[in-house]
């Protein structure tokens, strides 16, 4: 088999990228190790800023989007017993995010993909990559039994964090940044009306609270735990109890409903560096990982896909390697502003154990200057809307 | 003796606090246990907020300030080799700074109290306050080799970090907050013409600098050197060579002159809480200090004794103790803003040996952000120009 992108991921990342590799006449094999079923129904982030609802839909995939999306002009912090509403709107000259589960995205892309007839295998087995640092890299698989080999241009990596792109590169040629938080979240998805129309975010003496939500009828929501959190001590009943007290949930403004699925979720900031070694190209949760406090795990995928789409058309019409040269440092300058963000807004709203009096206050302090400054909550709405895309 | 504030110390608070209250017909007696002469010879900050600015011209000691302060619209940063100019006038809708150095200012407010004849009494020592849990505190001290009691109806402590009011709170009554940071400051005077028109923080590979002034002849610069630093290492052209260095100096820009001053500044954030037990009230460094990153020591004093004024004027004139009881809360929520923004900029702007590779990219992050975003910079400017005062 030969193709000039071949892509390992059926995820976000791998999808959009073949889809809009497509759009530019560019040939790509997507090979992902899951079911479609899994893929399809794995649950994952569902906020997209601005800018990605303006990708996507430029990508031709975003109709179903468009039509069940959620578009939120805002969002709440409650804090100090007290409601602040942050109207991101106002605050960003007209930008909202969407709400919409990334398993739905993916199943729009997935149903494209196969209603045109472009390769996408599932379950794929035994994928490694080869000759990565030459020009003519190889993807090594076996499918429906048989072993197979993709010849390629480029190897696009957007198989996860814990894929095998990124322990293909040599260890020495790589930067690793990593940190753990010293919290997680339980995360429950529930059968009931949202809490409110927009996000809450809330930071209570006994730990972070989210309520966010899927559709108009599922919720989702969230209680800062330990890592190691054993879900068996955690009844319904306890779990409704908590989200009551932390999200400061007047009577009857928390609707219960049945929960659905429960999990526990780690707090992780990764990033690789570089994202490309010879014609191998990490995107997405492949090369970095974001704490979800900020939502910003599916956005930083679909942006790195922008800058590897426009570097690899450049590359397919004889314009050069210089966009592709350019691709890793052009993705890390706005990967670090989010991840700087997603970091502050962890901290920032987070119970930390360990923590100093000043420490304590200081925080506290940052929570008070928010609420009074409009410069300051322009910075979280900028950021959370989504930075400027190249 | 008797009168109806007694103050300790003759800093800027302490002689602000004097005449404010003078000019609301309301008794005081100054007891400063330092020669006049070392009071007036002190150097310590120089950069006065909008809101100081405003706060000393009606309280009618702004003559001299306003005829040579050097008023300030705009800083710079500098990193990464580039130079960012933060425009603090457009950004906050014409507010600005002003260079006048703190030792000017008391020398101004103690040349209009003593030409009024108004109590003012340099060298007291063994100064001690008594009874400051009843409605009849009191001062002892000796003057002039006299033993001397001051029959109070207040007292304002106003007499600095190291002063004696704050130790006589007792101790299980106070809650204290203190961060030191692993870097000083080694400063020079020199006299020289300023390196720019405006302030130059620096942010360079080997720690921080900063051009600032005193006036178009006289500059004031700082290294970042280790709270240990020992100044015989330091020789003048060591210490020109290495400004040049890290403020990043085109030639001829650092016009280098005679070294008038070398000294080592610690860096601390403290904080007591609360900042008034019975009838002693804790003004200025007396409560709280901050790294000097900020410029925010004397705007913080000044800041506390309009809300002491306002207090004490309602006391006097039989409109109770409601604005007595909240001045400790009334302060604190400012000085912990004030805390937070000098914390950042310091954090921000130096440089951390034990730092770990994901906060030194954090910090890296967050300083590409400020240079990109109008509404980080906005943040920056509303704190340096200074919050609003109550």
């Amino acid at each position: 088999m030969r193709t000039q992108v071949g892509i390992i991921g059926a995820g976000p990342a791998g999808l959009l990228l073949a889809q809009m590799l497509h759009q530019r006449g560019i040939d790509s094999v997507v090979l992902e190790a899951k079911p479609r079923a899994y893929v399809e129904g794995r649950i994952r982030a569902g906020l997209l800023e601005q800018g990605s609802v303006d990708t996507l839909t430029e990508a031709g995939v975003a109709d179903r989007l468009h039509r069940e999306g959620l578009v939120h002009h805002g969002l709440h912090l409650r804090f100090g017993g007290v409601d602040h509403h942050i109207d991101l709107s106002r605050l960003t000259g007209g930008k909202a995010v969407t709400i919409y589960g990334q398993q739905e995205a993916v199943k729009d892309m997935i149903a494209i993909r196969l209603a045109a007839g472009l390769p996408l295998c599932f379950e794929t087995e035994d994928v490694a990559v080869h000759d990565i640092a030459s020009t003519r890299p190889r993807v090594t698989f076996r499918h429906e039994g048989r072993a197979q080999a993709l010849d390629c241009d480029v190897i696009a990596g957007c198989d996860g964090f814990h894929g095998i792109c990124r322990p293909s590169i040599p260890a020495a040629d790589l930067r690793i940044f990593d940190r753990t938080y010293p919290f997680a979240w339980l995360g429950i998805l529930a059968r009931s009306r949202p809490m409110s129309e927009e996000l809450i975010y809330a930071r209570h003496a006994r730990g972070f609270a989210l309520a966010t939500m899927r559709s108009t009828s599922v919720s989702r929501l969230y209680l800062q735990c330990t890592p190691e959190e054993d879900l068996a001590q955690w009844s319904d009943e306890r779990i409704w109890s908590e989200l009551r007290t932390r999200l400061g949930a007047a009577d009857g403004e928390l609707e219960e409903g049945p929960i659905l699925q429960k999990g526990v979720t780690a707090m992780r900031s990764f990033v690789a560096e570089p994202m490309r070694h010879g014609r191998l190209f990490l995107a997405g949760d492949a090369a970095h990982i974001v704490p979800p406090t900020g939502a910003k795990g599916m956005n930083l995928a679909i942006a790195d896909v922008r800058v590897l789409v426009r570097a690899l058309e450049a590359f397919f019409v004889g314009r050069g390697e210089a966009l592709m040269d350019a691709y890793s440092a052009t993705c890390l300058d706005r990967i670090w502003k989010v991840q700087r963000f997603s970091w502050w807004m962890t901290q920032l709203l987070h119970r930390y154990d360990q923590e100093d009096a000043f420490e304590e206050r200081i925080r506290k302090a940052e929570l008070d200057y928010l609420a009074s400054s409009v410069a300051e909550q322009t910075t979280l709405a900028e950021n959370y809307v989504g930075l400027p895309l190249d």
